[in-house]
Parts: C-alpha cells; structure tokens; sequence
C-alpha cells in the first residue's frame, strides 16, 4: 500500500485532520493566546456522551499486515498525538475491496477524527507513542470489527 | 499565592485532572496499545455539542496579577498539554474570598477538565506552549468574567 502525506483534502472522505494550519486564528485571553477553535466534528448518537482518555501505543512489527478493519457506527473518534512523531493512519470506504485502503502519514502536529462508521486500523506508531482520545460512551455496540481475506501490507522504515 | 503540585485529590472540588498514573488499564489493539478510559466528566448542556480546538499560550510578565477569573456556566472545559513543560492552574470557589483562590503547577503529563460553573484564570504557561482543548458550543452565553478587586499574584521562576 502507498503511503501518502496526510492532508485534510485527501482525509475529508474519512472525517477530519486536526491540525491548526489553514484554519483561523482567534486572539482570546488579553493577547496571550490564540484559539484554533472545533477543528472537527464531534458524534455520539444514540444517547451516547463525549468522554476523553489517553491511549499509549507500541510499534508493529514490519511490514504491517492489515488483517483486520474497525468502525464504530455509534459515534466519532479522534486521536492527537502528545509527541513530535510521525504516526500511520489507515482507512477504507469497502473492507472487501483491496483497492480502496489508503494508507496517511501524519506528522505530529497532525490528529485525525475517524467520522462514524469510517473504517480504520487500530493506531499504528514508528515509536511508543501517546494519543488523547475523544470518542462516545454509551449505550449500544458502538464497534464492528472485520476480517481482511487478502490483507494490503504497509512496507515502510 | 502558594502554588502547589496537581494532584486528583487538591484539584477534585474544581473538576478533574487529566493524567494515566493511577488510573485504570485496559489492553487493547491486540496488545499493542494500552487504554486510559474516561478520565474526566465531559458536559454541555442547554442544547450544546463538545467540539475539539487547539490553544497556543505564551507566557505573562511575572509577577502575575489575577485581575480576573471566568467560568462557563453551560459546560466543562478540558485543557491537555501537547509539550511536556510544566503549567500553571488558577481556581477559586469565590472571586470576591481571597482565601478561596489556589494555584496549582502541572507537569508535561498532566491536564485538567474544570467542571461546569468553576471560575478559572485563563492559561498560564512558562514558555510558548499549545493545549488540545474539549469544550462546548453552542446556544446561550457559555462565559462569565469577574474582575478581581484585590488581585492575588502569583511568585514563581
């Protein structure tokens, strides 16, 4: 699979990036800080809520084989990275068709927000890496999993 | 004022702290990442949604003279570092009680959800710093400010 730079042109299929480039700059707090103001879009459908954790992820071993695809139908789910470290993202718009992956490298001034029902890989790090996270909680089967009959293989240093 | 280390105790009249030391794990991704679920209590109400934004803060001249404090009557608001350098937190319980203000100083792990109505000082950082921020949009007038008759200042290197 070819590994692209993440851009929010080439995401906007899948939900937003985070990032604070090309957006507006609100001056707030008497000139001491510039507000880069809801750089996503926000879902919890269903009687769901918005709550915030931390997930700490560990490399893969190389090559990647993506054996396996998650979405979650009940709401979004962002991720933004705590270091300066490119990390990987990988999504689909068909788990059965090999030719829709693709493959995003973001730098670490980059999150992304996985809209609802976008299929995704799990994080996917060069190094142990930390990520706040904001997704729903509530009730229902907010996560679908699916197998990948012919995994796409990610090569990359 | 006395500025004290964050901790979850010190800090729980005023909302929560944002952190993965002492908290729950849960493996997931098939044991390449760990969770740190749910750390703080998200709220909008009256109608609000939570979305995600970004702050850039510089730095105050020192001393620091507290001449206001705000609060946000319709929702919490969630401030994570995304450098690891030390920050400062200003709460009070009453902007008119002196004896009510407290100063905490936070590290590179460490964030903070003021709850809902919890009058706060705006960002106080010792070098330029960005935050990810969780709070609400919304109807309605989501900020009140107070100014600080007899401002407390705050002494630190």
């Amino acid at each position: 699979m070819i590994v692209t730079p993440l851009t929010r042109d080439s995401f906007s299929p899948f939900g937003d990036v985070i990032e604070i480039q090309g957006t507006t700059k609100i001056s707030i707090n008497q000139g001491y800080a510039t507000r880069f103001d809801d750089l996503c879009k926000v879902e919890a459908i269903d009687g769901g809520k918005i709550k915030i954790s931390i997930f700490e992820a560990i490399p893969r071993p190389l090559p990647i084989s993506i054996e396996l695809m998650e979405r979650h139908p009940l709401g979004s789910q962002a991720f933004y990275p705590l270091q300066m470290e490119d990390w990987l993202i990988v999504v689909c718009t068909d788990p059965h068709d090999a030719k829709s992956f693709r493959c995003f490298r973001a730098s670490g001034n980059q999150g992304v927000n996985y809209a609802r029902n976008i299929w995704h890989y799990p994080l996917l790090v060069f190094k142990p890496s930390r990520f706040i996270v904001v997704d729903r909680k509530g009730p229902g089967n907010n996560l679908e999993e699916v197998a990948i009959a012919t995994a796409p293989q990610i090569f990359v240093n």
